[in-house]
């Protein structure tokens, strides 16, 4: 992580901040956060980010306390993210790499990290996934559609990338993304009761409502249903795509090539909305 | 909480504590915590409030950095304890209300604060519990049996206090307190893979094993049989026994004597461990 951070609107040093200042978040993971993708100094789809943002927190007024609008509009971050490039020479105008903000005690932290070299090797060769956790989630769990700091669950599982599922046998999602399939014909990924996180690449992807061809929709999938996948990405807001090569020990050669057009069209929106 | 806290043994003030020290506690909720009892200066069930606080960070090694085994030893903690309350008038030596020990890391932070009125009032008047989340836990889920730093489900929780069910119809716990039911003749708890917190109350009465004469259990307790409940109280370290003088709208008059015994045999112990 970069020193250089902001804290509504403000550039900081990140060794400046005080705990008492996020102490609900810090104490009771009492707040939300959202981590998008910057291209050479361009925050991708930034506006849906702060969208979700701003529904997490109404959702929860009496738990966490909400920034002023201002804060969490999109010209107020984009000013704010163009102000830290400029004042921190190791980042500069022209920055790519992973923006993150977090939401805890009426206040927005605004931090900047260095794309994950791991990530972006998956990207390119994909990630092979071998281990499911079913019954991780429970169907409905309101607290798994919102993106918290209360992030223990995910953080542990972040390393081993188990699918996770939930109580009636259903995939769900990975720790830090959503999952897409090549089922009967159609690309499906779990509707967000199952639950999971409503990802950002998720939501351009169902709007899109094709990839390569293939219609993308919102389905329950049974983890007994997996053997019958032909193919299957991953998508997160850092990496947009990754191909899973290897799903549960059976090789989906067309997972990378499948990953490889989604990224291509998410790509496009993202210029589109830029 | 007051502004006189430890960080690692030192004495320090809340305002000069730095984000940068307890950052992963606050973007993913790694770290635990526990809440504990102080009368008069005494810190009650320092050791199994430690003990537990151990086993939790034992038991995530990859996710949670350890403080050293030093800073969390009861010796170590009561000494710190004591010079926080010596540093500040508004504490001193005598000092009776609420600490809290939380660790994430590297650190363990000591915070004080005040017994809260509204608890104490439902020490002396009980507290009715009128709603149910069935289905909000499922059996065996992990964290659950660690106070985490990841508390929002519980957070969202605490005005409204509803009783906790997992997804086979059984009662775990309230949001911040483990209950206990006179069913069949005996004082019923649920067990911890309900799931519930291993909570220290809990803990001492089922070691002494009875409460006036009724014995205390462990045992699963479907949601459908609080209706033959003849009594009802919850347990946490701050309070210690909670009567409850009405349950999903029956009253139950024999609660708040029996939570007040249960209490008392909590005191004689802690007088004994002290």
């Amino acid at each position: 992580m970069f020193s250089t951070v902001a804290v509504d609107g403000e550039v900081r040093r990140w060794e400046d901040l005080r705990l008492h200042d996020f102490a609900q978040g810090f104490f009771f993971g009492a707040g939300f956060f959202t981590t998008f993708r910057i291209d050479a100094g361009a925050p991708r789809f930034l506006a849906r980010h702060l969208a979700r943002l701003r529904a997490s927190v109404a959702a929860f007024p009496s738990a966490v306390r909400a920034p002023t609008p201002e804060q969490l509009s999109a010209t107020t971050v984009r000013d704010t993210l163009h102000r830290c490039l400029r004042t921190d020479a190791a980042l500069g105008a022209g920055f790519t790499g992973v923006g993150k903000l977090s939401v805890s005690d009426g206040h927005v932290l605004l931090t900047l990290r260095p794309a994950s070299p791991e990530a972006e090797r998956h990207r390119l060769g994909g990630r092979a996934l071998d281990a499911v956790e079913p019954g991780a989630y429970r169907r409905g769990e309101p607290t798994l559609n919102h993106k918290g700091l209360s992030y223990f669950r995910q953080y542990t599982l972040m390393e081993r990338l188990p699918l996770l599922g939930n109580e009636a046998g259903e995939v769900c999602e990975l720790p830090t993304a959503n999952l897409f399939f090549l089922l009967d014909g159609a690309l499906v990924t779990p509707p967000l009761n199952a639950p999971c996180l409503p990802g950002i690449i998720r939501e351009v992807l169902l709007e899109a409502g094709q990839v390569d061809g293939l219609a993308v929709v919102e389905r329950p999938v049974p983890l007994a249903r997996l053997g019958d996948a032909a193919a299957c990405f991953f998508t997160n807001a850092a990496v947009l795509a990754t191909g899973v090569p290897r799903l549960l020990g059976r090789e989906l050669p067309r997972s990378l090539s499948l990953a490889e057009q989604a990224r291509a069209l998410v790509e496009a929106v993202a210029r589109r909305e830029a």
